[in-house]
């Protein structure tokens, strides 16, 4: 790994990191993801995506230099005012790394493939976006399919959130029609479990079928009524009553912790 | 429940909610507890801890006009842009509540009472320490320990991740030396699960004990050896080699609903 010293804020090697409180909505910006951090870089270092460039000031990047090696992506050496000034906020991670969005999956070939799955309907907080990642890649899911209002996985904050496990669970967004797109879970013989605290039956008495979809819905509003309805089984995690309903991301932990 | 509209940010009756960004830090604020947002308020007000004061934006009030109806606590009417100036930045949930703090707990009491405890060792950070309250009393926790050097739960940002069940869920400090307080859960006959990623037993194997506390450390160092080993089991959530540990709070729910 060579590492260039760069002293100017203006140069145009640091673009793709310029601005990024906005960058990921920003037209030009759509085709570039974001790793920050020695862990989450490691793990776009170990992602399938094709890495463009790593800035960070010197102790990150000798920490990530066994990683880096690996890839040929420039990496760029600056002090942490100049990061903090071109990124246009305070960072406290001290690298970033830049990678091409890779062309989107297609959701037939994933359910094909998957024997584990979550299927997320109106989660357009990046927040828990990242956490489901998070506690999806921990409990072995091989795939995650969003519906078409889903948040971009892909966003910054997101990424940093799922601790990067957003580069290496493969998803899509399920094509078509809503809930009809379901069938195709069905067609491949996924059993598809619709996670809400009215569900009939508690999550923990089920046998885990040999292939499942679980699926969960935004925090607040929960899965939409015609979704409940497209599901093979509606199931429940017993709760205290007049708790509220535990994060998204929570609940999907214990329903892959004892499907899994 | 009479509302008195306030215009002027100086205005003294406001000084529970002044300068809130700092404020829990401050040594004469540490007797006041702030719960944000209609929800936590509402929580707070079906709490035992005695309400000082609410403030907030018209709707909000109105909102919350039958909770607060059951408190004598005066409510205060400001606008947005007033509310904001006075708390020292912009506050979204238009509506803010304080309480005095209680007097702490006694540990042996609240073990004495209690069938499923956490215990939490150098949990230091707001929001996985809220977070865990609001997992502890979806799945019916009784109590939750901590050790000496364990952030404070009622610290603002912790009441509100917690959404306000950190307000209902009896806490308390261990006293004396750690983890040699722990005797104090084997004296009332209450079985010690450490949670550890290298635990020798699932904890799906395990049969739950009548009564039980499982001892969470902080993320990334995870509970010292000293506390691994004053436990009675070292249990681990099956997870897949080479992601990071689920975020403490998570593992916690999962925990909690294995053994509840």
């Amino acid at each position: 790994m060579d590492v260039e010293s760069i002293t100017d804020a203006a140069d145009p090697r640091l673009d793709d990191f310029r601005d990024l409180t906005d960058a990921d909505v920003r037209p030009d910006r759509r085709g570039i993801v974001i790793a920050e951090g020695v862990n989450v870089v490691e793990r776009m270092v170990g992602s399938p995506y094709r890495m463009r460039a790593v800035v960070g000031v010197a102790s990150r990047l000798d920490a990530l230099r066994p990683a880096l090696a690996q890839r040929d992506a420039p990496a760029y050496a600056v002090d942490k005012w100049l990061l903090s000034e071109v990124v246009g906020f305070r960072v406290t991670r001290g690298v970033l790394a830049s990678a091409d969005r890779p062309p989107a999956l297609d959701a037939a070939e994933l359910v094909a493939a998957a024997r584990r799955i979550a299927v997320l309907e109106g989660l357009n907080d990046f927040e828990n976006l990242g956490s489901l990642f998070r506690n999806a890649a921990a409990f072995g899911v091989d795939a995650v399919l969003l519906d078409p209002t889903c948040a971009d996985p892909l966003y910054r904050r997101s990424v940093r959130v799922s601790m990067g496990h957003v580069l290496r669970i493969p998803f899509a967004v399920l094509p078509g029609a809503w809930p009809g797109a379901l069938d195709l879970l069905r067609g491949h013989g996924v059993t598809t479990l619709a996670l809400t605290p009215r569900g009939e039956r508690p999550l923990r008495e089920l046998a885990a079928p040999d292939r499942w979809a679980v699926l969960l819905g935004a925090e607040g509003p929960g899965l939409a009524a015609a979704t409940l309805a497209a599901a093979d089984e509606r199931v429940r995690i017993p709760m205290v009553a007049g708790v509220d309903s535990l994060n998204v991301a929570t609940a999907a932990a214990v329903a892959f912790a004892q499907l899994c």
